[in-house]
């Protein structure tokens, strides 16, 4: 019936049978199994998605948003007795506003045609991350996405400048006012920055370019723990003004990283259990860059702040290097993948939580693996939980490591996000936020989504 | 019988009824007319704020949060049937985070004072603005003031990582958890920032701090108009890395700061009715740094961009430069005040919006004279509205100029936050915001305050 109408509105070019759904519509980077939904909905214009609200509310049917599907915690997913709003046809060309360097963009954009479009002008857009050939600005925005640059530029909450969105009941509102400060009323789109599709469907945005560097210069280190790293990124951050990227990775994701790519820039001399770290500075001239680099490592080596290091010397080793932290998407492919999360450290005892983690999952279950890998600037980790041994975990364990995990975030004061392998998705947080502040994010839902059609289930 | 109430809760030394309080918490400093409320709070924590709130919502008496009262715009101005609550006792010296480059402070704190702890540390805050020594952190939150960083550095928005406040129900809401990256629900935080202490009291936060940059250099240019400043902005950005101040201001601005303060560092030369600039560049050696602003100048001056200009040879001189951009402190006492404005205009046209408005309101009223300066990076303006003239300007003709303004601005694309002289405070959202973002903002503010005391008739 809710098919029906849907098909009758907006007819059979935007309107599929789950059944007969292209399969990828289905699932995510995660590689989760297959769910299909009553519809797969491929709205062409903000109208549309509007009027497919409007059916879908009369009907009270649940409504999952797809970007990308390129996250791995599941808020993408679809639900059986759901629809899938797939937003991947609202992809016009950016438009580029040079004097305000400012892109207004459809939901549907992916990064990757963001950055071309950026580019072509002299500009870039500041988040970046391995997935820009698929995912798309809508769920970056939906997902509050850091990416790499994000401990300089921000992430994409401080890079968006304006939202469109259509609500349930299929208004559509419009904070796409493209200039810098609008204190008139609360900031809406503030609300659907990070909201995982729970409140409306994000249709387009008006983004925060920036100039393009015209020089870098990218190097691979070796540090021994965290707190060494820390103190080599402060250095670099003083010694280099334009300090751009600086990526960690611990020694189960770089082993695996070199297997997985078939190289090893860095083979281990006397530290194999150390970090290695992907660091970029951006500039306007190279050969300076360059020598404040060498300067800079030289001191790192006397103060034995790092153990190794190597710059790139040819484009073709940065793209070496790029590859080894971008190797995680190789993750789902190689092993079997217990859970994935996001994990927020505080600076201060993020060491001692992780090798704490490692430890204790290492402990309870001999054949996992912690590959753990991100951001250093902000302590923004992802930890892939894998299994390397035949025989499969189950779902009672899952829990278990999932506890563990949490527990061990939450003594350390940080915050995740996780997903639980198989079809169920839990974001579990609860346990962290108050009951208070809980209430509070229901009665804002309810305000947004009174029905709670809204991607039930996810969020929180 | 309210008065009652707090005075036996919380004592004498937190409770002032209004007629007896010091006059400088009844009025800001837009000077209005003082107005005395039912009691002046003063609490000296979280929990005398929260047991402040519960006796308020009890007896349904409004509340006006206020930080230093520096606002133009009458945001904490008191309501003579209501309470204000005063944060200033809450000053507590922040606790800096050296490793994780936070701060950790009491609502009360002024920014100097912040500023001041965070420089022993090698630390700085980057929202700075001139009212620095009487400004609080709290009230900083709720106006989301940008300061003159902001087009490099973001916001007030993009500096606050996490936020303690109070709800009307005496509940305390703890989103102070320092990490970068929270996405367990909405950032909740997020709403209180420039909600003007209409969902409650903010009552602590943690910051974001950044490295002091050991060397800046300053200096002061003219161009002709808002076109080649862009251009000027453009060239210093790309020429100078850590260009981190450009202000600019208008010539009635100009000869008002230049007369206020009693020289002027750049006697007209043939562009009398050009802009001034005010720039300044941050980095880590003093040198080269003013090598390339001279080479930048250069170029500057062979494109005719700029027309004359003057690199701060002392630090007396960087002083003085800086004592012109904040003569607007003396704009109260040197006229009568009609109306301030802040106002965001797209960078497109902004130019002829705001000739257009000095030639529309000279023509409507002679005697005026429109004081405009601010930030040129984000075309974040203010405009004082002032009458030269002896003879007072009646109610309705404020009404008039109020609405030449508000449409020469929304026809210019941007927004504004207005303020009415006399007691009457009006924000005039209305005709800018869509009617149903309107009603959302409304169902949000229900959410927090269901009967409507916080800061009623203020935001909108």
């Amino acid at each position: 019936m809710t098919l029906d109408a849907l098909l009758s509105a907006l007819g059979p070019q935007v309107v599929q049978p789950g059944h007969a759904a292209d399969r990828s519509y289905l699932t995510d980077w995660a590689l989760r199994e297959a769910v299909a939904p009553l519809a797969v909905l491929r709205p062409s214009s903000t109208r549309e998605v509007a009027q497919a609200l409007e059916i879908c509310l009369a009907h009270e049917v649940p409504v999952v948003p797809q970007g990308g599907r390129t996250g791995m915690v599941g808020g993408a997913a679809p639900l059986a007795d759901g629809v899938v709003i797939c937003l991947d046809r609202m992809d016009a060309t950016p438009e580029i506003d040079v004097a305000a360097r400012t892109a207004r963009v459809q939901a549907g954009v992916t990064l990757s045609a963001l950055q071309r479009a950026a580019q072509a002008q002299g500009l870039m857009f500041p988040v970046d991350l391995g997935a820009r050939n698929a995912c798309q600005i809508g769920g970056m925005i939906s997902t509050n996405v850091r990416g790499m640059r994000a401990f300089r530029d921000g992430a994409m909450r401080e890079n968006v400048l304006g939202i469109e969105a259509v609500l349930p009941d299929g208004l559509v509102l419009n904070a796409m006012n493209g200039t810098f400060k609008n204190n008139m009323g609360y900031d809406l789109k503030q609300l659907f920055i990070g909201a995982e599709g729970t409140l409306g469907v994000v249709t387009g945005a008006v983004l925060q370019l920036r100039p393009v560097s015209p020089a870098r210069v990218t190097a691979l280190l070796r540090v021994r723990d965290l707190t060494d790293a820390q103190s080599v990124l402060e250095v670099l951050q003083s010694r280099l003004r334009g300090l751009s990227i600086c990526e960690v990775m611990w020694p189960d994701y770089y082993h695996f990283a070199c297997g997985f790519r078939g190289f090893d820039p860095l083979p281990v001399n006397g530290c194999a259990d150390g970090l290695t770290l992907l660091i970029e500075a951006e500039g306007v001239e190279e050969t300076p860059m360059r020598v404040a680099l060498q300067a800079a490592l030289e001191l790192l080596f006397d103060k034995e702040w790092i153990t190794d290091g190597a710059i790139s010397q040819t484009s073709r080793q940065t793209e070496e290097f790029w590859a080894l932290r971008e190797a995680h998407e190789g993750i789902p492919q190689a092993f079997a993948s217990v859970a994935s999360f996001n994990v927020s450290l505080p600076v201060e005892g993020g060491d001692a939580a992780i090798s704490g983690l490692i430890a204790a999952l290492g402990e309870a279950f001999p054949p996992l693996r912690c590959l753990w890998f991100g951001h250093l600037g902000d302590m923004k980790l992802q930890l892939g939980v894998v299994n390397v041994s035949g025989s499969p975990i189950g779902a009672e364990d899952v829990i278990r490591i999932k506890d563990i995990v949490l527990s061990g975030v939450q003594e350390a004061g940080g915050s995740l996000v996780v997903e639980q392998g198989g079809e169920t998705v839990d974001y579990v947080p609860r346990r962290i936020r108050s009951e208070a502040e809980h209430a509070l994010n229901r009665s804002l839902r309810r305000v947004f989504d009174p029905k709670g059609i809204m991607n039930p289930g996810r969020l929180f």
